[in-house]
């Protein structure tokens, strides 16, 4: 793990040594951030590292939020930041945040990192790249001895999989009867927060108000298969999609399969079918990255021989636009409506989940892609179809995102993966974006 | 239950005794007949009398196969049997038969009969009917001393609901493997056999050959609404429908329902839905009374975010006509293979059940039909969608069966209901279809 020298990591010095007559102080400390760039070869081995704390015979990982491999991989973390300048410390809500000081007194911190947590036997990338990454490009900094205008935070969020509890503390949304619930693991919430080191009836103590962060940024994997598809380096990210479910009822009546006559039934199943046909009829009838999804259903009484008396199935909506899901779900209700009408069946959807879109700033977004462009890699602007723990600072911090590829865009699975390559291009465009800030901020 | 005398009862002795002189021997035994009928304020005290033995709270009844009430009905049926001339007694498959001698010497039995054995929360009509009324036509012969050419059976069939064994006892398609099965109750279906009095290891001996039964006569209720809704009061049965049946898979990919673009998509689900809208225009799409039926859906992995890369769903055809389920199902399967071709999914059907039709006899249909005009009464031709004990002896004997209204379609629920009258007139149309076999079968 101890890569202490780079070609990358003294060129700036080189450089910064050549142009130290021409510039000003201030043009040469951005000179000096544009040339660097982070050891993508370190990168990737604690990256394989991190494999180690939790991964299964299917190759997948069991890190789960709250679990021992959990916290001994964030003791691994710990000592990644002491050995980046960061002072480790674990806040009330078991995140672990590594601060970096700022060259301006009095400027709220630039705060980055993501999740090290996985979904069970999920895979090595989902978070950890973000995560790793933030704490390589603190490094980068370090070594470099670049000092930026705005305080650095390096946050691994916890407990991403599980309900993004870390960063929602910082929102101030997680209730104290979620300390009770199940974690993933075989902790409760609130023993599993206590496990890791923080301290949960204080939770309270990491909200932050609009303003108290400058900017966050989150390097993530798309999750999804465009970047791969494309063959493209970097995601700019256009926001983090809103989503709506529902559950959708149908009710028949439940018959006999072989006495009741076709024209003579009320058959749920049916209805559903013709219902669930005109969702994608309708999601995919304008324009837009809008998506519908169906993926659940269940028909009752659930015999080969009885016609459904009733049908349940699941309805999910995401779009950068709240307006638009809403919009498209009304379109949905009364498509649905006239279905059921024509069938003598009755229809009706129960809203029981909603996440607000977060939008991302246009001013990160233009870096992020001038920064894609600087380092010579291709880029394009999409919208993040998943959550991350970037959208709970959404209100209280403008946000950015970047993306990079996940293969055949899995995830979630054993067979997630992302290149050493992609991850060190996506690590210098988090570095590059870091530097950035400090101009775009003022 | 003591109704020893009714208007009906002496009036065929009026009748007769004008008519003595005017008619041969043969021609008397006839008109005699013609004239019979049934108790019908008797049959419907014995039907009352059912209701006791496994009534439950929601009014419905819990008497199923071989469970107490059962045993204790079938005590009540005997005594019943006994008052009505007939010798009851178990057979083998636990079978309650009464013989009651015929005129003519060497002859095939006529068999009349159903079961009274009912699913859990099941009702008090389905198959009593036909049980009951059986054993009031024995008595109404037997008190008026009419004995007709041929011997006659009534046959209470065991575990009509759990499978048709009694009467599959005859065909000889009960394995010995079924009697390790679970029946409805607390029994496996061999230990319920032996505790109402039968001996699963000799079931072989219930077996007759074709010929070995002259006529198999089914009174039932319809079990759909028909009847019902037209006003009539006889269904003459056309036949059994066969009845085939399917698990449809189709695989698709499970992907994520936020990172997935719509274009992108093998959604199983929207294929299922596309398919099982399909299946309803094609059993529609052409003249007849063929039934299909979806009633058993699951998507895999089942979350709202998660798109569903597998669905099964079962499939059921019925038709009279096996060719034309065949042929309807050819159909199904290449809709459904183009449907998944251009969803990027695939599609299977697994074939996994199927029940031949069993047509009823062309003379026994004219028969009834005749019978319920000489009686009155209004009736149409109809298929059996459901699946009965006649169906056993399809191959061993002609078949014929009778069908009275269900009030609203509704079967195998607490509110499952026949009216008195409807009831009386079912009986008496069994009654005079008896009778009328013996001319018929000459």
């Amino acid at each position: 793990m101890k890569h202490a020298t780079t070609a990358y990591k003294f060129r700036p010095a080189i450089f910064t040594a050549t142009l130290l007559f021409v510039f000003s102080i201030s043009t040469f400390a951005h000179a000096d951030g544009n040339e660097l760039r982070v050891d993508g070869k370190r990168l990737n081995a604690t990256m394989q590292h991190m494999k180690t704390f939790g991964i299964n015979e299917a190759g997948g990982s069991n890190r789960v939020a709250y679990s021992g491999h959990n916290k001994d991989a964030l003791a691994y973390l710990s000592s990644l930041m002491l050995e980046s300048g960061l002072a480790p410390q674990i806040d009330v809500a078991g995140n672990l945040v590594g601060r970096r000081a700022g060259k301006v007194a009095g400027l709220a911190p630039v705060i980055t990192g993501s999740h090290i947590d996985t979904v069970p036997n999920g895979g090595h990338y989902d978070g950890i790249v973000g995560a790793m990454a933030a704490i390589e490009v603190a490094r980068t900094l370090h070594e470099a001895d670049y000092v930026t205008d705005y305080p650095l935070e390096i946050i691994i969020w916890s407990n991403e999989e599980g309900g993004k509890t870390g960063s929602r503390s910082i929102n101030g949304s997680v209730g104290t009867e979620e300390f009770e619930l199940p974690s993933l693991g075989d902790k409760s919430l609130g023993d599993g927060i206590r496990f890791i080191g923080g301290d949960p009836q204080r939770i309270l103590q990491n909200v932050r108000k609009p303003g108290e962060v400058a900017a966050l940024i989150e390097l993530h994997i798309e999750q999804g298969a465009i970047l791969d598809k494309e063959k493209l380096s970097i995601g700019v990210v256009e926001g983090i999609v809103g989503i709506k479910r529902w559950n959708a009822t149908i009710d028949g009546f439940a018959n006999h399969a072989g006495t009741t006559p076709m024209d003579q039934r009320q058959d749920a199943m049916y209805a559903a079918a013709l219902v669930i046909a005109k969702i994608r009829e309708i999601i995919t009838g304008e324009p837009g990255r809008q998506v519908g999804t169906v993926g659940r259903i269940q028909a009752y009484p659930g015999a080969p021989n009885v016609i459904p008396g009733k049908v349940t199935f699941s309805l999910e909506i995401r779009d950068l636009d709240m307006a638009k899901i809403d919009r498209l779900f009304g379109l949905i209700q009364s498509a649905a409506d006239a279905i059921a009408d024509n069938n003598e069946t009755e229809i009706r959807f129960d809203h029981f989940y909603s996440s607000p879109a977060a939008i991302t700033d246009e001013r990160f977004k233009k870096l992020i892609n001038d920064s894609a462009d600087e380092l010579g890699l291709s880029s394009m602007h999409m919208p993040s179809g998943a959550g991350h723990d970037a959208q709970s600072l959404g209100g209280i911090a403008p946000l950015g995102m970047i993306f990079v590829p996940s293969k055949d865009g899995t995830s979630h699975a054993p067979t997630e993966f992302t290149s050493a390559q992609q991850i060190t291009d996506g690590a210098n465009v988090l570095l590059q974006t870091i530097i950035g800030l400090d101009e775009i901020l003022n």
